[in-house]
């Protein structure tokens, strides 16, 4: 009889999550009681932020108890309805989280139209890594025509629509990433002006000359030696929308010397530098905007999208190790199920 | 014969400087010109800023060359007049530097009218730190009512302007300072809520006593320690104006480690921090906002301010260097000659 397979997070990594804190287990699959759906995962989004999930620290949101399932964003398939607004096969955006099934009370689901774009895009352009894109960039960034925009995890599912709606803004485009394949990419296929390898030995020249005029906003998604080679370059009134930090995710203390915090504050004072973090969510009142233009931009190829499907949740451990190392290329996604609307 | 006096920049300093760096000569005084005033500085500010202006460091402002008069700000009197606008006996704001006598076309100087209040005030909480406390904190700020705001240098000319207004604002008010007697002024006679002394050795734990809710604004004029401090209080959607890094304008190397900016931006990312960088000069068109406001505030005996004058041009070197490491109590300022309009 098919059983549910679920991960659950069973100790608190310290340093890089794996099989130890993360552990697959069968479980029967429940039943919808009054009012509930039963779905099926389609897709789970493994995405950064759910790394700091695993820890207990105060953050935005609350963690993951020790036994819970790990939470996450899917795209589900209703299998069963026992909720007058959903019926079987309705395809869902909802948050089933690393598991194959999962009840819910319809809150928060939001139904997909596969003929209206690729049903994985609700987790990736046109889900919250686009959105969070698009707030950031737009609401905090406030681009104008001319200005250098700097992006760092620049091929990765956010960091990618920056680049993009920033060169539709009339800016100059330079990507940061960690591998020449991930450079080429967006300059090539995604249209940056330039990208920057930042394990290459003089990544600091390199990002230099490839922003002559200085850096007037730098979207940050990384942290450590990329920020700090960020600071000399900012311009007068430059901005910094702080979206994430991967590279620090899995520090267990904080990096030896020097301090390099005197020096961003210095250039914060002399350059009246203005440094905002930011959670999607704040911004829900923007993404029906969101929604309208995104969706044109992406049906009309003005913004490119590329998705890394890891097949199986057997596999969701190591490629979320890989999303913290950057070992994706694109939105990275694991195909729990078979997606029933491609054939 | 009476001669000038000045103090010129002979050397750039490395660290705290002092009379090898900052000379005092004597020079003939000069001669207004068609259109030209002379002027004879009753009263000389003195700031933190002017430590930048003595480094060749790219900031925003350009820095003084060697062999100039140091900038600075003054109240100064008009001696001789062969400018249609302005008559032998005028006070006037002005920005002669360190020196006893200087030319003028007329540019920038402000009528200063005694009647209105001690003229020594148009360099303190009616001049520019004033201004900088009043559009730091409003502007960028935005102070609630029932907020918690933290203030560095609190006893300063700028810190203790901003903690009145919070105050006003109806903010809890709780102040930084590096002496006892400066924290019990800022609670006794300005009516700060608490203050903390960031020399003690459990300053970090009085702090968070003192902050039961969390800070919502800090208000930054040292950084260092006391950043480091109130970086794990901040609550969400708190703002940093950033003004001043006092602690560090004599460092002539990044402070040893641990790197606390990843510890910095961790809190902007969670707790969506706004963090900007502000010189008071980019908001001029407020001015007569804050003369207006400030005006009222200072007559009616709700923002008090205090005056550390010291005696003498040849004072000032040291008076400089005081103001670098707390010496000084309340706003510092050089009478350079006699204040005709007090008795």
């Amino acid at each position: 009889m098919e059983q549910n397979q679920r991960i659950i997070l069973v100790e608190r990594p310290q340093g890089m999550p794996d099989e130890r804190h993360l552990k697959l287990e069968s479980a029967p699959i429940p039943t919808p009681g009054e009012g509930q759906v039963l779905l099926k995962t389609i897709y789970l989004s493994l995405d950064p932020y759910m790394r700091g999930r695993m820890s207990a620290a105060r953050s935005y949101a609350k963690p993951v108890e020790i036994g819970e399932v790990m939470e996450g964003g899917t795209v589900s398939q209703v299998v069963a309805s026992r909720h007058p607004d959903w019926k079987e096969g309705d395809i869902v955006l909802a948050r089933s989280g690393w598991q194959l099934y999962a009840l819910s009370d319809g809150e928060g689901l939001r139904r997909l139209d596969p003929d209206l774009a690729p049903i994985s895009t609700a987790l990736g352009v046109l889900g919250m890594p686009g959105f969070t894109a698009y707030v950031g960039l737009l609401e905090l960034g406030q681009p104008k025509e001319g200005e250098t925009v700097v992006v760092s995890a620049a091929s990765g599912a956010v960091g990618s629509v920056v680049g993009q709606i920033a060169k539709l803004k009339g800016c100059r485009v330079v990507g940061i990433a960690g591998a020449d394949d991930k450079c080429d990419y967006v300059v090539d296929e995604l249209g940056f002006d330039a990208a920057v390898n930042y394990r290459d030995e003089d990544f600091e020249s390199k990002l230099r000359a490839a922003c002559p005029d200085g850096i007037d906003i730098y979207f940050e998604n990384v942290g450590g030696k990329v920020l700090n080679a960020v600071i000399g370059l900012l311009n007068d009134f430059s901005r910094i929308p702080v979206c994430g930090l991967i590279a620090h995710y899995n520090d267990t203390a904080l990096p030896p010397g020097p301090d390099q915090l005197p020096r961003l504050m210095r250039a914060v004072l002399t350059h009246r530098v203005m440094i905002r973090g930011f959670i999607q969510f704040d911004f829900a009142p923007r993404f029906p905007d969101f929604l309208r233009d995104m969706g044109e931009w992406v049906r009309t190829g003005k913004v490119k999208y590329r998705e890394d499907i890891v097949e199986g949740l057997e596999n969701a451990v190591s490629a979320f190790q890989g999303l913290l190392t950057g070992r994706n290329r694109g939105k990275l996604l694991v195909r729990v199920s078979p997606d029933p609307t491609r054939s």
